[in-house]
Parts: C-alpha cells; structure tokens; sequence
C-alpha cells in the first residue's frame, strides 16, 4: 500500500537520523539547555533575520498551540480563529481545557479576515452586555492553512495591523510552514511572519524532523516566563538536545526549504494531472495539500492500492479526499498515481 | 567533564536507534495506531502479565502524570502524594493547571504508607466540613522514589489494599521503574505493579529511550476515553511509531531489564566506594540515584572533571550531591570517579 | 422611567421580604443544612412529584450552570447546546473555564431537536479522528430559551430518548422556567422536567426571589458529591437559609406559579396589541419575553418614557427590542406602554 | 439551644433588612451598575481614603478569592499562603480549580511573615530547575487569620514591601475584617490596607449583611477587566443592587465599624472570664473568635444548652473549641454562658 493519507507517515530525514546517531553518545545537560540548542536556535533567528526572536522547542503542534495560548491569554481572553481552525476542531478542547474559549468566525477555504476580525472586536465592545461575553484576545491563524491554503503579505499585513490596533495578538501555527514558504507564488517569507506576528511556530513534524515545533516568539510580553508554561503544559522534554539536534539539521544548508520544495514540487504534479483530468477540488489548495473530488467508484478502485483521506461526502457518487506529499514522498509512487489516476 | 548529574544525560539505547533507523521510511499511520505500536504494546502486557492490560505511550514523565491525573478524577478530587513527589514539587503545577490539588503527606526518604492515608481519608470523611475541602481520590506514589528508595512488596500491598478499601485509585509513577525493577533486594517485580496498581507507567526516557513511558492501565474505569485526554493534554505523538519502535525493542530479549541491571551494578560500585571512605548519605537509597554527603572542598576538586546535582546544603561544610548512573554510563568513567574519590 | 428591560428590576415578591424579616434572628447553621431549607427541598420534591430528587440551591444561574456541567463532565467532553445558549454566549466562557468547550448546534428561535443532537453524536463517533474532537458528553437547553420559546413535550421527550439512546446527560437550564410553565398552550410540566431530564434547575432569580436557582438532581450518578462542587465554584451560600427561606415561599400555596401566570397575563396584552398593531417579531415567543421589531422613530419616542432592550438591528429604520414582564410589571404601566404603542 | 459556633448564624442587622424592604420596589438595572452600587463604592472609598480604589461587590468568600486570584495570576502561578490559610484548606480546591496552586507556608497562630516570604521566593529563583515549580505571584493572608489573630501595622508594612520589593501582588481575605479592625490595641486601619495592598476584601457575610464581599482593588494593572472575570466565576448578582444597598447600609453613620465593635466587646467579656477559670487557649486570639481548651466533661455539659465548633482533640480529655461572637450576638446569651462557664 503507498500511502498518501497524511505527511506524517515516515520517520525523519536521513541528515537528521545522522545527526542523532552521532550525538547520541554525546552528554548534554537536559530541558533544551544545551549547546545543540543553542546552535539551533541561532540558527532559526538567522532564518527568521530578528536576533531578538525568542525560540522555544516543543515535541507537537497541539502542545504548542496550546502553551502560547495559555501563556498568552488572561483568564477571561478568547483565542479568534476560523471555523475550521485546528484549535477548534481537531484538539479535543486542548484550548478549552486551559480555560480559553476557541471563539469561531466563518472561514473561507481555511481563511479569515482582518474586516472580520475587526467586525468582531468592534460588535464586542459595543456591546452593553460585552463583560458577559469572553473577550478577544489573540487571533489564531494556520499558515498554510487547514486546507491547504495560503494568506498573501496583504492579507496578512492587514491582519497584522488590525490585532495591534485592537489590542490582540496574533500567532501562527505553522505546523505545515515550510511547504507554504516553498509554494510558488506566495509573497510570505519567514521574515515577514516574524514581524508580523507576536508569536509563531515553525513545523518540524511534518517537514523532515522526526517530531518538533519551533516556537518563535516576538512580542517581548510574550517572552516573560514562557519555559515555566512548557513545563507546566508537559512539554518540557527531558533529553531537549534531541530538538536541537532535528532543527540544526533543518536549518543548516537550507534543509527545511529543500525538503519543503521536494513535496510542493509533487504535489504540483498531482495537482496538474487531476486538472487536465477536470477533476474539481473542493478547495483551490497550491500547498502539499490537495482535496479532489473523486467519483466513489474511482475512488474504490485506487483505495486498493493507495491510501488517502476521506474529506467530506461531496454527493452520493462523489467524495472529498485529501492527497498528501510531503519531504518523503517517492517521485516513482507519484508517478505511478498519476498514470493511475490518467487510466481512470 | 564527565557528567553524573542526570540519568537522561545521552540519546538512547543503540538497538533503538538502529530500530529507528532500520524502520525510518516505512510508512505508518499516525497516532500510535500502527502495528509497531500493536506488538509493543503486546510484548508490554505479556511483560506484565496481563492480557487485559490498556497500554498508551506518552512522551515525558509530567505529560504522562497530568493525563492519567485529570482523566481518573473528578472536578473536586486531588490526589494524594509525598511532599517529595514529583507531582508536588518539580512540574509547575502542571496537576493543579488541570484543576486538581496535590494533598501531601509527610514522607520518609521520599516514601509514604498505608496507614497514613488510611487517617487521611478518615480524617476527611469524619470532618464535619468534608465538604469544604479537597476530597482524595487517588493516592500517587513513585518507584523508585525521587529519593531513589524502593517500596517493598509488603508495603505496596498495604497501599493498594487501603486504596481499595478506601475507594481511591492507586497511580505509581515508574519514571525510574527498570532502576527499582533491578536493584538487588527488591522483591517487588512488574506484575506485583499490574496487580496491586489502577494504573501506573514504565518510564523510557530515563532508561534506554530516547523518550517515552509506557502508562499501563489496568482499572476498567480508568480505560474508557483514555486516547480523547492524550490528545487533549498535548500528548498524542503524530509518529507514534517513534514510541512503538523504541518500546517494542525494549521489551526485547528482557533489553529494558539488561541496561537498568547495568546501572544498578555501577551506582553499586560507587555506593560501595562511599561506604568505605565514611562518606554519609542523606537518603539510603538503593537504586540509581546516590545522595553522598560531602566535604565542599573535596566537592569543589572532584567538580573540575565531573558533575553532579546539587541536592542540599548539609552545613556550612557539606553539601549533598546526586550521583547517577544509567543504562548509558560508562564502566570506565565510574572506576575514575572511584579512583578520585578514593584519592580524596 | 418605567423599565421593561428585563426580568430582574426589583428586589422580591413581598412574601419573600415578609419571610426573611420574621427570620432573619433566627439562629440556623450554614451552607443549606438548616431546617428551612429542608422544608423547602421537600416542598421542591413534591412540586416535581418525585421523592427522589436531590434539590440545591445556587445563588445564580451561570454558577448554577457552570457548576452543574463542571460536575457531570469528564475532562474530554463537552456540552452541546444551541448557538444562542447562554452558556454558548453570555457567561464570558464560564464553561470553558470549567475545561468544557460548549459545542453549539444551529438554532432555530433558541432551539435545538433531537435529530441535530442524534446527528452529531453519530457523526462525532463515525470520524476516523473522534478522539481528535471533544467528546459530547451532555445537552444543554434552555426551557423557556434565551429567546422566550418553549419546547413542546413531544420535542422534548424525543431529546430525552436521544440523550439517553447516545449516553448524554440532559441538563435544562430554567432560569425562566416559571413563566415557561404558565404558557397558555405549554403541555410541559414541573414533573415532566423531572421525568425528562438528568438535572434541571427552577429559576428563583428572576420569578420572585432576591435571588437563588434550584438545582434539582434527578440522575443518581450525578447527585455524588454535588456540594464539593457548589463549595469548590465559589456557590456554598454561608447563609444558605435565605436560599431556604426563599423557595420554601414561592413554593408554597402555589406562589411560584401564580406570579409566573401574573408575568404571562401582562406579556399577552402587550403582545396582542403588537399583533394589532401589525409590528412584526423577531421570534414567535409565547412567554414573558417580547421581540417585537420597531421603526427607530417611533422607539426614539417611546424611550422617552421606557426602557427596553436593544436586540438586533434589523435593517436602518428597524430595530428588535425586547420587551420583558415579570412576577413585578404592574398592570397600570403595562396599560402605559399599550395606551402609547396605540398611539404610535 | 443557643448558638455560638460561627459568626453567621443570623440574618442581616435590621437597617440592613429596612433598606432592602424600603427599595424592593423600585426598578434598578442589574449586575451592580445602579446607582445605589455607585453610591455605596463611593461610601467604601472614602472608608479607605482612596479615590482611586476600585470597588466590586462579590456575594462571599470563597467566590471573592478565586475570582481575585484567577485574575491576578499568570497560568504558571501561584499564591503564597499560610498553611491554615482558608484557601489552602477549606474551600475544597477553588483556586487549585482555576489552575493555580496554593503554596503553603508554616504559620504560627495563622500568620506568616515578610522573612518567610522573602526566603521562598530567594529559594525559588535560586533554584537551577526553577521553572520546574510553581512561581510564586501573589501572597494571601487572611486578617483577622482563621485563628482569630491579627497583623501588627509593622507585619503588614514588612509584608507589603517584601511583595513590593519580590514583585509579588499582596492579597488581604478580610471576611471578618470589621471584627479586626475594632479590636482594641490593633494599630491597623482600613486606610493602612488600601495603602499596603494591591486588593483587598471587607467581609460583609460575617458583618452584618445577609451575604457580600467588597472587593478593594488598588493595584490599577488588578483593575483592568476584572468585572469579566466576576461573571465568568459566576459572581456576577443579577440584582446587584442588593449587594449595593447592603453595603451603602454597613458603611453609613459608621454602622459597620460599631456592630463590629458589639461583637469584640462581648467576646472580650467571655475571654476574661476563661482566662479567669484558668482555661487555656489554643491560640491567643484577640478578635471575635476564641479558642478555649475545654475538659470533656465540662463541655458535654455545655453542649446540653450551647453550640460550639469543636476545633481540635488536644488530648484524652481535653477538647479546643471555637466560640465566636458577631453583630448579632445578644449580651444576655453572653452572659449567660459565662454563668456558666463561672458555675463549672
């Protein structure tokens, strides 16, 4: 079976198994207070271009999630996110169960607004009765998003603008970055999300690293403490060189980006042949991402030898599935997909 | 510097990086789903003889504490535990961010008993303002102990005995388990903890794994929903596999047992050089972990080639130390350290 | 001014006053163990005909929420409840900082059914990822709703059979629930509530009393250690007498109901001159709540004179208030406000 | 049987019940934004000589110190306090429910000092693995203490710039506040509190009122939002304004200081008659609460005609009791007793 339900199905990148084969004898005191971080984290304040980025290693993307926002909120404070955003669908409350109200806004293909986010502080504070509702205070947004997608500058420049006048702050969780970075077309650079952002996180599970999130974190008020809350939140891992050690590797000759272009160049193939083929997509997704709609009895067929997700029920003969590449994908099993797919 | 400070001082056991390695481009579906995960927890029930045993694997030792904790109680429980207990003093609070106290007993050498949990609870329930307080609903102990003393066979079965009578649930913490597992003396084996335990767990990261515990459930109630808390406390590692691969080698050909037996023979060798020389200790213990009470000056020399933790401040002359070995320590640096010591 | 905003404008029916006065020397232990507050439990249990219900007195209705789901809710589940409930958009996420998401179903004039309910049950139990999203643990309605609406009995015995087919707690929130009781046309009753549902509560709040809800337990498993909860959420009243004082009134020759019918009667001749009138509403709400949508113009005039509440902008030149009556509206002001929307 | 165990046997002082009656009916907004609530925060404010205090109207104790604490704190927090502090023992976990842990102290007599404090935090921030426990934020002390024991000025002055000096907020519980402040020799005014604390609280329940805490904020960084917070612990009384005309009431023509005056000269009068039968006590409390050593036998008989509060098993046959006076305590039952108590 070739797999290609999700871009965490294999191990880490062949240069990060090395790095941790030869260090693994190697003594390092633990919490991530060690040399190797410190390279690490160097290295991704070169990337992120800002020496006074504060950078923090977590094992995954709901921990992180998590912990900046409980770190960041006061008790009473909301996280602003899209309908589909990750935190309000797909953590088991893990927000909630901090305290903090994920607060909904309707998303277009993954996307929210900076008039929406406007709309929202506004009709808050309007509002006679706004001490009996939560209060606002973050916007949560994917880059890539959920379903693939990407805010341009613009967008998120205006975002950007609308949470500082408004008093927000604004965090990206970006669990799938690299694969935004490397798309095509995409005016958004690493230097332009830290410093549009308080605070944002680089993914490393899904691009090449065994497991790992950098979080980078801007705004000096978010700075205050942070460990505490990783420890506080059980991300604080014991042997931390074992992070260090993936996002040296990954920010060392341009790894991450490499690796990231490696899967949007695969998924561009997917993409084009499922176009010239007139199959629709539920979403326009340019990421690693894609979400076809295949008719069921097509779909039958290629199950028995692939592995997608199941999105959505589109109608009774056709069904919404996602598609994904990722650093590991095997250009040999992508193209076998596509002549499959082209026989259909 | 040779460092004794930790037990998580290197990477992992070199059969789990070859496992790691040999098994990296395999794909497999996320979530500890996959059947690497299957025979490891598998080979785990079969270790603990018990086929009805639940097992999850969690990344760290306070992600594991504050999941099991939040999912076995109610809003108005807290959990039972030595004022040493990890859970009280070294995770930030991470069991009350869930909502639940840590109630402390007083505790010697890290231990608590039976009895006095016995006249907790009595005390509890006989008050007339029971109501008023925090009620116990699970007692929490660890072994080893964060002191590095052992429970025996006879006093853990008072405590599971009371536990029961008393309606609380019974959670040993195994950070340290293969050290206490295979210290000469004990008669306490793995089984002894699946029978007389709601639930405990077998630690990884400080015993060959680059990370990992094993949390083993064997209360029915405990069992229902447990995977729903691993995601929504942050715990849910997208490669899973990464804790089957590293488990199931393991629980290989008794590896777990092999490399803790390794560290108790070398902290047997240092303590035996103590006890010559009339180095006192703080605590007695018998697994790892050694509390030498020694001169600050003779500690300053030793602290130029090795290092250790600082425990307490004895008097204005001494300090106590932590020395510990591991699955990873070297024969060679413990027989300088005694050489050194001896030279003292 | 004569004020129509809501239902809470005056202190307590005079019966209330009368009792608290002849008792108030009286010497009663704390925290609800008094005598009159078993008198007025057992007047509860022989309104809701059941002997075997727990009956507790809250202060207010948020706490009475919050500490009502924090009770019945494991650490992963939520409640569903419509997206106009008030636990969904008026408590400032007081559930939320319990650790529950309140999930919300689209409502219809303040309802929810129980094929929605069904639905997303199944749907949350039928995804690959359930354990990905907070489990639904229990429905929350409000009876009468935030929008003055009733369910019928028929609705509300097909959520109940729901609830109990899916395993979900049935919670009503009846902070207006005398008023709901006394609508002509309602073919719900106090005992039916109770034969329904897992746990309610009789509003006091706003139905004649100083203040106080009372929670009535029907579900044994729920009725456990309930006052830890009440204690632990800041709602264990010191004096909890005059909880007991109050309900033991309004429970007593019919008061309850009376000055619920009272509220009705006056809501039903604003209502039919509205419908005279030929002002739209903005909901077909039945009870002492009123929505009726007026040209701005004329409401400029009529607040001159009145206060109401601002609900919704319905377009430039209209506006949805809400118009309240209550155990208090005297008849005389009621004929005020007719006399001048006839005038209109 | 008359009853001298807790100072909240009765209702409220009789002006208090005649201005409840005598505004019953008239029409207030809600949620303590009348004008009656603005007229009583101004009477309090003049109190402590401070224009700039924010004043909020809770309905008790323990509502009034989560609700405090959950909005002073940061996630990773907590509040120092003595290890008979009422929030460490005796409000079933309320603060450990909003996330935060209650770091004890050894008290003598209920009390800590600014050296205790000091120390902690030296020790904490001294610590290598510092952000592996819980930051102390905030010191709670209780004055008078659950023991009945006051703060001398010098105390309070030391205590207050040690948080200053530490950046620890400082947090006064004054349930029994009044009692404390008309005891004779103390040198501590209300004037003093407002200007050495960041909030505290003038208890209303054990004062004179029916129930209600007024919470003085005077740290401006404690002042933003915190009226969000009361309604998200469920704190926020519909009817506020009873909360305003209670305490409009207490703090008129000085009748909370008087009535509290009441209470210390007839517990004065029982003290000098125990000290006079040679009857030891538990602790040397000076306030309205007295803790007398009683001989078993000798109580039995008292409990014929007498309720107390048994307060500890000091031996065989010796019991310590708590009696306490209030505002309502009648002298000729004072006086009884002591006959009593002379006749033993």
């Amino acid at each position: 079976m070739i797999r290609f339900e999700c871009d965490y199905l294999e191990g880490a990148h062949p240069k990060i198994m090395e790095a941790l084969m030869s260090t693994n004898f190697e003594q390092h005191c633990g919490y991530s207070e060690d040399d190797i971080c410190t390279e690490a984290r160097a290295l991704i304040k070169k990337a992120v271009q800002n020496e006074n980025a504060d950078v923090h290693f977590l094992v995954g993307g709901t921990q992180a999630n998590l912990t900046v926002i409980a770190s960041a909120l006061r008790a009473h404070q909301g996280a602003l996110c899209a309908d589909t955003g990750h935190i309000a669908v797909h953590e088991t409350g893990a927000v909630e169960a901090t305290g903090h109200k994920a607060i909904t806004l309707p998303s277009e293909n993954g996307k929210i607004n900076a008039k929406q986010i406007a709309s929202y502080v506004d009709e808050h504070f309007g509002d006679a009765s706004f001490e009996h509702m939560v209060q606002p205070g973050m916007v949560y947004i994917s880059h890539p998003t959920e379903f693939g997608t990407l805010y341009t500058l613009k967008e998120l420049t205006e975002i950007s603008e609308t949470c500082k006048q408004k008093g927000l702050y604004l965090f990206v969780d970006g669990a799938r970055l690299g694969y935004g970075l490397m798309t095509p077309g995409t005016d958004v650079t690493l230097s332009d999300l830290a410093r549009l952002t308080d605070v944002f996180y680089i993914g490393g599970t899904k691009v090449g690293a065994l497991f790992g999130e950098a979080v980078v974190i801007m705004n000096p008020a978010l700075k205050r403490d942070f460990r505490y809350l990783i420890k506080q939140k059980g991300g604080m891992l014991a042997k931390g060189r074992l992070l260090g050690v993936q996002f040296k590797t990954l920010f060392t000759d341009n790894l991450y980006f490499e690796i990231s272009k490696h899967a949007i160049d695969l998924s561009e193939k997917i993409r084009n042949c499922l176009i010239e083929k007139n199959i629709p997509f539920l979403v326009p997704s340019p990421t690693n991402q894609l979400f076809p709609v295949i008719e069921n009895k097509a779909l039958e067929k290629l199950k028995e030898k692939y592995t997608f997700s199941t999105w959505a029920k589109v109608d009774d003969n056709h069904t919404a599935i996602r598609i994904c590449t990722s650093w590991a994908t095997k250009e040999e099993n992508v193209d076998m997909l596509i002549r499959d797919l082209e026989a259909m």
